[in-house]
This record gives C-alpha cells, sequence and structure tokens, in this order.
C-alpha cells in the first residue's frame, strides 16, 4: 500500500495519519497545533510537517480536510472563519508543493460525512446525510457513494436552510436559517437575548452562557432553556423533514457537540420531520447519531486519501460492515 | 428505432407520442380523456390504447408520468390525487400487461425537469433543479445525467420544505411548508383567509377567487393581492437558496402556470435567493423561465422511454444544444 495521509486540520490543532486500509489509519497520530495567527503560509507548512511525520518520509499521497467552504476540483479554499488569511486560498497546491506529493482538498464536514457513510452510521446507504450540529451546523450528502459538492465545491450546506422568515440570523448572516436557531452559537445567542429582555430564568445565574450550560439547565426544567432547546429540535426535525423530500435519503446521521443531546432533541426531531415529510420516504429513512464522533474528521481525511490516490483500495467501503 | 411511446397522463386527459430522437416525437400526437372515474383498470387501458395508437401497432416500450409520488424501481404508485384508486397501485406491471411490451413509470414532475434538462433551460447542467409551480408544487433534480429519486423513489419534492412554522398548511397536511404559500392553491386560499377576516382588497369583488385573478390585482396595485405574491415570491426564493446550499445547482428552472409570473415574482425571488445561499454557488446558478411549458410532461416520456429502451440511442442529450 503506498504511503497516504489522511489530515484534519482545525482551528486550534492539526492532527495527521498513516492510511492502513480503506478507512483505517496507523495507530501513531501525529498532533500538532495550528499557527493559524502566523497566517496561511505557516500552517500549510506545519501541515507539510505532520504529513510528513505520519508517513515517515515523503508521502504518496495527502488528503485534508478543512474548515470551511471550498472547490475541491479547483482545490481553492473560499473562506475559513477561524484560519485567517484562508481567503481564496489554493491551498491543494500550496500543500502539495510544501508536502512534495499530490494532495486532495474537502470540506471538513464533508469527510465526517464520508466517514460515517464509508465506517460509521450511514454504511451502506444508497443515499446517506450527515448533519453535524456543534457550534456552527454543516454536513455530507453522499449519494451512490459519491459526495454531493455541486458546482461551486460547497454542496451539503444543509444548516443554512429556512426556520422562519422571522428568525434569527445565523452568524453567516442568513436571515431565519437553521443555524441561526439550534447551532450552539445560535442557542447562545436567544438565550442572552432573552434574558436581555428581562424573561425570568435560573440561566441567569450561568456564567459562561453555553448551549452545554442551557442544555443542562433544561433538562432541570428551566422554561426559557427548554423552549430554545424545544425551537432547536423542531428546526432541526422541519429541515431533516426537508431532506427526506428533496433527497429521500435512507439514513440521516447526527453528530456533533449539540447533535449529542439525544434526551432533549430525538423525540422532538421525530416530531418535526412529520410535520415536513412524506410519510413513505420518512419511513424509509433510520434517523440516529453518527457513530465516529471527533474521529470522523481523521477517518474521512485518510479514506479520502485512500479513495483518491491508492489505485487498488480493494473493496469498496460500502460492501464492508 | 424501435418503436417507443411517451405518454403524459394528467387528471383529464392522456397524451400518447411516438419518439422521433433523444428528446423528439413525431408530428401526430395522441389525445384522450381520461376515464378517471371509471377507475385505474380503465385509465391503465384508455393508456395502452393510446400507445398502441399512437406506435401504429404494439409499441417496443412505453414511459409514462403519472401525477402522484411513485417508486419507479418497484413500478407502484403510492397515490395520485387526481387518479382515484391509484393507492399502491402496480401501475407499471397492469400497463406492461395491457399494452404488450416493456413500462417505465416515472412521477410526471420529475419527466418534466428531466426534459428541460435534456432539451430545455437546464441543458447541460451538471446538477438541475426544476420546480414547476402551479395548482401544487413539484420538481426534479438531476446530477450528472440522473434523475435523483430517494429511496422511496419520492425524491425532489422541493414544494414541500419549510417556510415558517407558524405558517399555513399545505394540500397535504405539511405544516408551515412552502407549498401552503406559493402554490396557485396556497395563493388562493390565503387570499380567502384575509378576505373572511374582513381585510380590504378589490378581491372581495372577485368570483371565482383564483391565483391568477390575484396576479392580476397585484398588478392593478392592490395591497393584499400584493402582499400575498410578496409572501410567495419570498418563500420560493428562500427554498431556492436551500437548493443552492444543498445541491449546488448550475441552474434552477421555474415552470407551471404560477412560476410565469415573472413580473410579480422575479425580482423578490432573487432577493430572497440571498437572504440564505452562499454567495459563491449563488452566483454560479443561473435562474430562469423553464423553456418547454406544457409540453414538457410529454417531451420527458419520450425521452425517458428512448433512455429506458433504446440500446442506441446515440449521443446523450447533455452533449445537445
Amino acid at each position: 500500500m503506498p504511503r497516504l495521509v489522511g489530515i484534519d486540520l482545525g482551528g486550534t490543532s492539526i492532527r495527521a495519519a498513516l492510511a492502513t486500509g480503506p478507512t483505517s489509519y496507523a495507530e501513531r497520530v501525529v498532533r500538532r497545533f495550528t499557527p493559524a495567527w502566523a497566517g496561511p503560509s505557516a500552517v500549510i507548512a506545519a501541515c507539510a510537517a505532520a504529513a510528513r511525520d505520519a508517513a515517515g518520509g515523503t508521502p504518496d499521497g495527502v488528503a485534508i480536510g478543512i474548515p470551511g467552504p471550498l472547490d475541491p476540483e479547483s482545490g481553492v479554499v473560499f473562506a475559513a472563519p477561524h484560519l485567517p488569511g484562508f481567503e481564496d486560498l489554493p491551498a491543494r497546491d500550496m500543500l502539495s508543493e510544501a508536502a512534495g506529493c499530490p494532495v486532495a482538498i474537502h470540506n471538513d464536514s464533508n469527510l465526517a460525512g464520508y466517514a460515517e457513510w464509508a465506517a460509521g452510521m450511514g454504511r451502506r446507504a444508497r443515499t446517506f446525510v450527515f448533519v453535524i450540529v456543534g457550534t456552527g451546523i454543516g454536513g455530507a450528502v453522499i449519494i451512490d457513494g459519491t459526495l454531493l459538492v455541486g458546482t461551486a465545491g460547497t454542496a451539503a450546506e444543509v444548516g443554512h436552510v429556512p426556520w422562519s422568515p422571522d428568525g434569527p440570523s445565523c452568524g453567516q448572516g442568513h436571515v431565519g436559517c437553521l443555524e441561526g436557531v439550534a447551532s450552539g452559537t445560535g442557542i447562545a445567542r436567544r438565550a442572552a437575548v432573552a434574558l436581555a429582555a428581562g424573561e425570568a430564568s435560573q440561566l441567569r445565574e450561568v456564567r459562561p452562557l453555553t448551549a452545554s450550560a442551557i442544555a443542562d439547565a433544561a433538562r432541570a426544567g428551566d422554561a426559557l432553556a427548554r423552549r430554545i432547546y424545544d425551537d432547536a429540535a423542531r428546526a432541526l426535525g422541519r429541515s431533516f423533514g426537508a431532506l427526506v423530500n428533496i433527497l429521500g435519503p435512507d439514513a440521516i446521521a447526527i453528530g456533533g457537540g449539540i447533535g449529542s443531546n439525544v434526551d432533549l432533541l430525538e423525540a422532538p426531531i421525530r416530531a418535526a420531520m412529520a410535520e415536513i415529510a412524506f410519510e413513505t420516504p420518512l419511513r424509509r429513512c433510520r434517523l440516529g447519531q453518527a457513530e465516529l464522533g471527533s474521529d470522523a474528521g481523521l477517518v474521512g481525511a485518510v479514506a479520502w486519501a485512500v479513495r483518491t490516490f491508492d489505485r487498488d483500495p480493494g473493496p469498496a467501503p460500502a460492501a464492508r460492515t
């Protein structure tokens, strides 16, 4: 097997690992801080060093997941909120030159979703949707084994769909979209707005006012916290209902920190899906938690490196169980 | 070329034509009334007779567009609101037996969208979305030449996506969905509700209160009519924005009677798309009127017959201009 490396690039850390199979990697994972403050060239150099370290020399190919909208075909990153200077950046060619080998870039949520399809909750699904609900909301759509990328490489932005024309805007300025009400940022902001408006709640004593703390308050019976999570769940469920109607997936996997609050979210998500989705495709769609957790990004990058650069990858991941 | 027939089955009429090329048909189009009241067997028999008439004998293959959710793989129609008795009906096998040849069935909006991709506004688009806004709202999604059908065969139901959690329900009971506010039925219903609530409007004098009459009133400056069309346009635009984010289409084509009100709808649709869509994929997505009009259903059925049953169909439609 060629020496293929997957890299999960985040705003604070870089993880790199050597592929040992279609969706597996060597035990030793290289970890480095992301020198985000030092600009793109320094970040790319750190990624190249991590790749060489993981491969024990020059790799034969690298796939990297990057947290922002990008075009995998042209290799250009349009923007990356947590990586200053990653704007219209030819990241693929820069990393290829620095690492001395061919490189493939992809959106990090897309690769995490690919991992869930290849080795996680979505195994063998013909049409699979992955939704990661954390600070923001991202996702991936895989149809017949192909990651949907669209005309600009940015498809599967499932967090930016209509919730309500009167709803709050998300951090990226979309008016009344899902992310504004169901992301960690959106949940915290809604609580802050309600408290500033004088609403009674035990959240008034909470510092810092995080989505996680609000979830705890909802569990403890706080009415405001409960309403905010109910709205988040209903918004997620209605959006999932739309995905069922548009794509007809076999499975939808929810991941991310917010998405893991199964006790608060699952029942109202299912109820809200039925508000929007047609009965037959809804019945045929499994809904469940993503299985790979924070490992999904690295598994996805490794799997993508193998898929892209290994000429004899063995049986397709979809055939594995 | 084998004798391949396309059929456009509607609630009131059947049209059938013989294919003369990948997206063209013979000048003589067979038309019959749909004996909907007489039940499925009579409707299927009428379709078979029309197919034989169009082919001048037993056809070598038939493709038929049916107005309702169905599974093209199993050949079963789940429901067809305007065709009583079409419930869990094995329509493909019934028509195949009646016509004496292999048959393919598909949703009529899907085939109309396929026609727009093969020979209309979406020519050569890699990812194409067709939205037909008439009495209801339907559509089609074509990715790399393949009609998206999903796990139940019912994908591309782009009319049933969230508008507002407080919005009216559509005719199929989906709470606050696009169809409830932007379809012909939804537009007429909203006007009736506002008038019943006592709102001042010149619509009070209008009989019958159709979406078309409301469009005329909007053009004449009636505030209620204008607001109803503005809401419809904003709902369509926000939904199109979601499609841009999820699918990244090269082109979105709008068809149907309501969709043809370009003067009322186009500007607010474009403005609302920008509320939701990311800039890069939005810039790369053409938006325009469907080109084939009421011919799309028959062109699509013919094209689907050729694609399904002609072993030597020549160059793919996508390569044609």
